[in-house]
């Protein structure tokens, strides 16, 4: 995948498969393996899946050596992996065959680091990465070509950074973190005051951006850093491509931002919050813990922990599934006015005729 | 443009544009014309041009040689080029006077290129690019300053990519594409199972990013590698700046992508399909050959060949302007609705009065 | 923040700062601070601030050396520095103690500057910055690490270009200019002309861009160069990250783009114009002088001088949340339309039985 990750070349039986991700094999144990492959491209030394009930049995043509499926698969006529979560099964097994492994070691002579740099043991620095003064690497990282550290960056124990990303002064990055390429941690905040003449005075941003362990960042990501204070994504956040991050937010543990989502100043993210893609959010807000927005939603008021909201702006989603069947509707409703309106009319007709005589 | 693109200096005179673009010439086909340039802005040795009909006859002070114009335009008292398509004559009239030019040359000192890496003839590439172990590198493909490229990424021939690309481990591109800067291939994909505990276990993303001949990709843009197996971008595509595309997304040929589109995982666009700026697309659906989707929509179900669709949900587009437009009329409904219950309660009293002293 | 800024270590008196700023003091103007921090964090030799009534007082705890704070908040009883526009003297303060300083000078050694570049006094370039042929810097301006100038480019006095940003051939910067990283500016334009197969025949972008002074771009934005002429930022325009603008768009004096917005082709945006996060604006229209756009709003017609506008499509903002407010309680209408259907029922009935004995 990068320069530190390889597919292993090892085989391993498969009943040692079933025993690492805890699955009911049905099927020889000694059959050997040695990688995973989609449906239509799996060879026979290699394992397969099926996890969504719409990509059911055509296994016609299928050569993989097993498959790893969920309960309602288990009567398929085929050697099989069954398990009652079978895409985090895959996940595990999946991580057998890929190791990381640097397969470059040390600090390349293109690389510019800083003398004041300090860097912990089996520290990898690709060609034309940029280490910044003072800053420090623990033990383990790697820090791919073309990446940009600047003063005082601090990173953890066993990190990927990926060519291209820029980590600039003073940010914190935990360990067993991993950033792609192209993203920006702790550019400025997009904060200024308005003076008499409507220009903008910036407010200086001189807070950092602070990343806790296991975080995944995704690629061309921007997290500015805080106004005062700190920008902070917690343990075990995974934060898709283009996700933008405004100042002085924080997303809690173990937090899902998908792609493009778009989170404005000082709102905090509580834990286990799921953002959909191209999602937007207020600033000064408070998202539950939970709490799951939908897909290209405006989210412009603090949602409850365990809340599901859609919309624009968002609501309950079940209120905006609703409302959403209305719209679809309102040519009917329209027309059930138009000809109520006719019959009321007909009605107050018939009804004055019957009365005129009776009022004469 | 950039350091491949230089623009010729030479003059053509009008007759041999006109019979380049298949233009009916009113006007000197001796003069000569040395450029493009918009209406405003046009010297006397320059072609301009009048495309769109709101843009329509201000000549007045238009010092240009002469006009590329449609036949609507053809009474015009200036020298004009008359074509039924002329979006696309300008486009191959500015052609002839930009050609694509390496201003530069050869491998620059401060690049670094791995030892077993592999480069046709004519390659170029700039400062401070990078190409990895075993690359391979297409004659007359232009690297430019700043790129990175993995180890055995494969780039074809007559290629241009801009400075600070990032196309990473294993990527394949085809012939005459050309990357904007910024942009990054070959991301891993976000994919995750989650464990017993709500915590995000990586799904190691092993696949790569196929992109095909003749495609452009704008700049900032994000394509992630696919679990297993490609994404793959096919030929003849354009993709505007900052689109993301997920893993394992296929996109059909000649479709197009506007700015800021998002698509999700495993999704398959069909061929001369065009997503207008910002839509979003769910995963695991398909869009079908020649669909279009409005500016902004969200697609969350499979689109028909040469179905227009547009809104979040994304409805067909009839459909959506004429539910936007009920949406702007829901004041008056909901007026008519009221006058209707006063009339009904009027109706109904006075229908009770009217019985009453039957009834009685 | 960066390698070009650092916080001043001196001490300033509070009476200082009162003047400094146009605030009443009510405290000890002999009090020294050396610093700004938010409310939970500051010390006792450090200024904070309440600017929103929703973060009132909870001072319980709180070690400021005094507060910035509105009028209304007058009485508070702690040390106060009381402005009609606390926002601004805030950044007014602010900017006492955050001095651009450079702690580089000079041009780095890794650095690639071509020698027909054109450098002014006290400019400082980055470790590994690439500067092109014939590219001219300002005195005082700061290209940092990893920046790519292409061949042409001008950039003015005082600017700070961030680390991995790139601007491409041709591309012009005025003075006072901060670029943050990832930014691209001077990419092509999104132009294709189809042909008559339905293949995309490219419009080549031979213009430039444009960005006058005192102009602020965040992280990770696109500015695309024009088809002929120039894309053009005005004076004191701010732009946040992940925005897009796209060939030929005109963005008036001291605009604020918000973070992830995405113009279309050749439109152009007034003066004092205000466009929220998310919003996407078709080409070829004219957002008026003072015009505000709210959040993920899609604009497709023009929009007037100072007028507001929110939704997709956009329409009038009041309009926009009268709407709004309609859409949530459609079941409402629907059930009393429902309702009125069936009592309308009801007085047919009653009045076809009281006028059938009647007709009888």
């Amino acid at each position: 995948m990068a320069e530190c990750i390889e597919t292993s070349m090892q085989s391993i039986p498969l009943g040692e498969i079933a025993e690492h991700v805890g699955a009911t094999l049905s099927g020889d144990p000694e059959t050997l393996v040695d990688g995973i492959a989609a449906l239509e491209d799996a060879g026979p030394s290699q394992l397969s899946f099926l996890t969504h009930a719409r990509y059911g049995p055509s296994l016609a043509g299928c050569k993989a050596a097993a498959l790893i499926v969920p309960p309602s698969f288990r009567d398929l006529e085929f050697p099989l992996l069954i398990c009652e979560q079978p895409y985090l099964a895959l996940a595990k097994t999946a991580q057998l065959f890929v190791k990381p492994s640097n397969t470059f070691s040390g600090i390349h002579p293109t690389a510019h680091v800083a003398e004041h740099a300090h860097l912990g043991s089996d520290v990898a620095i690709g060609a034309l990465a940029h280490v910044g003064d003072r800053a420090s690497i623990g033990a383990g990282s790697c820090i791919m070509g073309n990446v940009y550290l600047g003063s005082d960056v601090q990173i953890g124990e066993d990190c990927l950074i990926y060519p291209g990303v820029t980590i600039l002064d003073g940010c914190q990055i935990g360990s067993r973190v991993t950033i792609h390429s192209g993203t920006v941690i702790g550019s400025d905040g997009f904060g200024y005051a308005q003076d008499e003449r409507g220009q903008h005075v910036k407010i200086p941003q001189i807070g950092i951006v602070q990343i806790d362990d296991n975080v995944e960042i995704g690629a061309n990501c921007t997290i500015d850093r805080a106004t005062f204070g700190r920008t902070w994504i917690r343990t075990g956040c995974k934060i898709d491509n283009l996700v933008q991050i405004a100042h002085n937010v924080v997303v809690g543990e173990h937090s899902i931002l998908v792609s493009q989502v778009g989170i404005s100043g000082s709102t905090r993210i509580g834990k286990h919050v799921v953002l959909a893609g191209q999602v937007g959010v207020v600033g000064h807000i408070k998202i539950g813990d939970g709490a799951r927005v939908g897909a290209k939603s405006g989210v412009s008021n603090s949602v409850k922990d365990r809340e599901d909201v859609s919309g624009i702006p968002a609501v309950p989603h079940k209120e905006w599934l609703k409302n959403s069947a209305h719209i679809r509707r309102l040519s009917h409703y329209r027309e059930d006015l138009r000809r109520l309106k006719m019959k009321v009319d007909e009605l107050e007709k018939s009804l004055s005729r019957s009365l005129s005589p009776m009022g004469k």
